[in-house]
């Protein structure tokens, strides 16, 4: 089940990255490029960090295929899923859900520490989005007021909260990956925000604009 | 003789990226800078993913001293440098053409595997660049429909073809980095294109329209 | 001593992340992601590049439970903090100084190579801001004209120097650091700043220039 899971995840994150390829017009290898940087690249991070070596992907080449035929799959037919956007979301919304959880199992395991573990599961669901943004040169998620990374953290700490409370495994996966889905899921239906830094002007900062200028 | 074109590859793509540096007239560290990120930097992410450590100028501080000698040579001399452009891009694609063997070489020694022998023969060949193009905030090569990252996929897989067929090592080294150069210099001779994603609009495009605007 | 200067430069490190991230106006969470970036960037790309598996922090998560304490307090006092922007650059300058030399000592301990140690010690100094900037979309540092890298690779050289003259650790180590903060000091003081390449056209360049356009 997990295997499938991570499959799935590599190829929906990898659609998302062929969607940006074929936003900027580019040829085939662009295409196969960015697929394969925003398939895989949170987990090689990951595993760098946690220092797995070698990466996930150089054990086992499967997922260099995958990425390689979901990019083939949408440069013939991207026009069609680009009319899917929105469904293209809520796989990545599943996507984001399986990796946080997956990414703080393997944190924790290398590590024993629940920070880390957190942290490891947040790299993991979102540093391949965050490559695609930077690579492509668009406006990047991070910069977006949107529930995203939050929401990869959130579903890493629910994880390792019932693993600290003995939760068996698998009820440990569900429950943090229903979490980061609902809340994700919660932001793309509603609209949810996270209240972000307003500037508030005050004496402090009226002296230093003065003085800076 | 390898050793003397992996040097000479370290060499060329430093020589880049000091020009690059040049473009944004930083001082003489900014060169070094760059120069060092272009010249070590498609290197060194190949032996993190690949698990080598440390990384090959750890081992071997030779590389650095040749990046710092680029440097400096184009700090004083990159006003004769440009006019030479294109002599460049010719030197940048025989670095091109040994690094995509050599990462290919060290890959399918690491791994065992001929899909990881080929990624990291692009990775090698093309990540020192892209960094370059990155932090210098110039137009990424990506985006250009430029044949490049391509090119250093057919040297590589060239080169494991020919290994895979039993044929000694200098052959299928030499056949990996003739194809490598003969299709990036053909695509500076001749101008050569792939055929790139272009939109096609539809019915499903235009309802996806309607819906998302 | 160390020990606290290390945590002391984490935190600095990580309130220029936070306040780089009210300058975007992020929720907490993007807080969180931008002080944990700059305050423990630099010092893992130095770890992975050295072979140290895995990176301190996964050792000792106590650096990331930092950078989450400062990415809190920056968010409430944000507008407190921009007014002592200029503070801000002098507790920035003391980080620097006391990374590079740690760096260093990192460096040639993995290594044994002094010029891989300078590397390592500019690296671990400056990666963190670099990878702020570049997420957060902002100029980078490393194309203003000032001297940021170049005072950490003093630091690094000056201590390697001393230490390649047999002096005892702490004095080195001292000397890396005042010098490199000295000479960021100077040129946050005084506008020091080292000659950058201006294109001097010629005869060369106006033929290039013909042919290129």
């Amino acid at each position: 089940m997990l295997t499938i899971l991570d499959y799935a995840g590599v190829a929906v994150f990898a659609a998302t990255g062929a969607l940006a390829a074929s936003r900027q017009q580019l040829d085939p290898i662009g295409f196969l490029f960015f697929a394969a940087m925003t398939g895989i690249g949170g987990g090689t991070i990951r595993d760098l960090v946690l220092g797995q070596r070698p990466v996930f992907w150089v054990e086992n080449p499967a997922y260099l295929l995958v990425c390689a035929g979901v990019a083939g799959l949408v440069f013939f037919t991207a026009h069609l899923f680009e009319s899917r956007y929105r469904l293209l979301l809520w796989l990545d919304a599943i996507g984001l859900a399986a990796y946080c959880v997956m990414g703080a199992a393997k944190g924790y395991a290398a590590s024993g520490s629940a920070v880390v573990a957190i942290v490891a599961g947040a790299m993991t669901a979102t540093f391949g989005g965050i490559l695609r943004d930077v690579l492509s040169e668009e406006p990047s998620v991070l910069m977006r007021p949107e529930i995203y990374v939050t929401a990869a953290m959130l579903g890493a700490a629910v994880f390792m909260l019932a693993i600290t409370l003995a939760a068996p495994l698998w009820l440990a996966a569900l429950a943090g990956a229903a979490s980061a889905f609902a809340l994700r899921g919660g932001a793309l239906f509603y609209g949810w925000r996270i209240p972000s830094y307003r500037p508030r002007p005050g004496r402090a900062q009226e002296e230093s604009l003065k003085k800076d200028k």
